[in-house]
């Protein structure tokens, strides 16, 4: 509750990051940017004193601040170093997807620096970096909050924990969790009115408009949806070891699998999609003949101990089946909930979305170190 | 983040209460119960040391534990004297729905103990009462959460603070925010299917399973509405003088308005409400004619500044038409989540669900005061 100062190390300028530092632009009270870190340049308030400050601003404005130290890609380790000799409490908001990066979390905690990101990739790794992470947590007296690694801006990842924590006990849980699956599915199968698009072409338009990777087999092979699954599974208790730990349906063909994935491979993945239409019309007739319509889903059974991701059938008047354009939903069987899930539905991807996740994270961590 | 110990005063063991201490029992890291209240009596933690300190369970079993002290009603002032002179932080709990000691919040604040409650009468009240409390709360550096006065245990007003606080621009809010209503509207007008229910015997089954106040007219008033839609309207940062100063359609025809609230006035309510059912089967029908069903809703133009409780049409594939038995929803419309919104939904009330919002908030204010 006293008002020590307290510093932050931002590392990842991309899309996150970048709407990230808009957001941090106009917090009150927000701490004090000491580092700011991309691929291969970092900017450091000068040591001693770690003022002053760098701009809350995008790389370029930040970049042309006079007064700050400029050097090429640091270690993690010295930039743990020199977060954790900052006159006060500090934190590091990791905006990268970057898996060696979240490797060194651990090392931030252990310091005492608390960790702020949207980046999965340490979350949902083997089980021992989860654990890792959690006990370098609590060995260093830092906090970690993450709540934009499953439907960015969402309420996911904290309402889950907060059923878990009051004691509620979690049966299941269920959703899309994936824009571009979603954006997908609702346009190649919409539960209201009807589409004659083929799968192929449906894949083609999302990668037109930017909605899939730009190997849209990145999307279609599950695995990000299996990584958000693990984290969920994890704090809802289930020892989860890794996102390839349990069945994951791939929507890539197999024949179309070992396709490299250069620019060539993916020419070649797209135009040869549309041999397989015939498959997924087939699925889409088959849920249409039970009245219902077919969606991507990843789900957990809790008491089973179950997790799953792919292809399942909704009734048209569902939650799920009703999702539009691209958005996320997540559903929560409980104890106390009863029969009607809760359910937390809207955008689960996009810069400033995810970038709220990470600022009102910030904000509560501040909060509690303060 | 020190181990500092928390004492914590809770007031009233209803519904809601009773589930609270079930919960407050079960969480690691409790703080210290020191005062338990309701309306004719209280037990507290013996002075000087404050401990014993009294077992989180049901009044009886408090109440029958050896070493307290136990007295009548306590003023509320002398409560927070009582938890202000604690060797620690204090906290209080608010189970009740009692105006008057919401009222006294400003007083347990200005001493420097947090408030948590659901009790929604304090925050939807004079907006000069909102006013003393959040600035008594900043004179005394102690913290205010009241999750579960809109929606119960849902993340409604924590979504809501987040969107503000990351300077996100809330447009407009919408939703169905009374479980009564939500479960009258369903039933008597479902969005797949049919019902040929008249109004007023929907209204009488509600009435026999529980589901209404024992004076159904304290649902149709619409007022339990507008008071939480003056809460997320302050939220949202308009200065709603009261809930009374924006349009309410009350579903209490005007011709019953005026009988008793006995229990005589009440059963000559729900016998007369008949008169009025071809009313509500017009509204239905016009509904029905345009493809849509009808819901009692209430919403919130921010740009206009624009606050209504009442009857309105949806389009029957909508979120708000597909609810399910009494669930709550509520729609944030807002500049980063542009045409669909952020959806929250489930059951907005129940004592489990309600003491959840409870207790998590309880967790916070914790984690926060350590």
């Amino acid at each position: 509750m006293s008002a020590s100062p307290i510093f932050l190390g931002v590392i990842g300028v991309g899309g996150v990051g970048t709407a990230f530092l808009q957001q941090l632009a106009r917090l009150p009270n927000a701490p004090q940017l000491v580092v700011l870190a991309r691929s291969s340049q970092t900017l450091l308030a000068p040591t001693p004193a770690y003022s002053p400050a760098i701009p809350a601003a995008d790389w370029a404005t930040a970049a042309a601040t006079p007064s700050l130290t400029k050097s090429g890609a640091l270690q993690a380790e010295e930039i743990a170093t020199y977060l954790a000799s900052a006159p006060g409490r500090a934190i590091l908001v990791d905006n990268t997807s970057d898996i060696s990066l979240a490797r060194q979390y651990p090392t931030f905690l252990k310091k005492g620096i608390s960790v702020v990101t949207p980046n999965k990739k340490g979350f949902s790794d083997d089980l021992s970096l989860w654990k890792d992470i959690f006990a370098s947590a609590a060995e260093g007296k830092a906090l970690v909050y993450h709540e934009s690694t499953v439907g960015a801006g969402l309420p996911v990842l904290s309402t889950l924990k907060d059923l878990v924590a009051t004691g509620d006990e979690v049966t299941r849980i269920e959703g899309v969790f994936s824009g571009t699956l979603s954006f997908l599915f609702n346009t190649f199968a919409p539960a209201s009115g009807s589409s004659d698009a083929q799968w192929s072409a449906v894949v083609a338009q999302a990668k037109e408009l930017g909605y899939t990777e730009p190997d849209p087999r990145d999307d279609l092979n599950g695995m990000d949806v299996a990584r958000k699954l693990t984290i969920l599974a994890r704090i809802a208790g289930l020892e989860v070891s890794s996102p390839d730990s349990f069945p994951i349906e791939s929507l890539i063909p197999a024949e179309l699998a070992s396709l490299p994935s250069s620019a060539d491979g993916i020419t070649q993945f797209m135009s040869r999609l549309p041999e397989f239409d015939a498959q997924m019309a087939n699925v889409k007739d088959t849920a249409e003949k039970q009245g219902k319509v077919v969606r991507y889903v990843g789900s957990i059974d809790v008491a089973a101990k179950a997790v799953k991701v792919g292809l399942q059938y909704f009734d048209k008047d569902s939650a799920i089946a009703g999702l539009k354009g691209s958005d996320n939903i997540i559903s929560f069987y409980t104890k106390r909930y009863g029969a009607n899930p809760l359910i937390v539905q809207g955008a689960g991807a996009g810069g400033d979305v995810t970038a709220m996740g990470v600022s009102a994270d910030l904000i509560k961590v501040v909060e509690r170190l303060r």
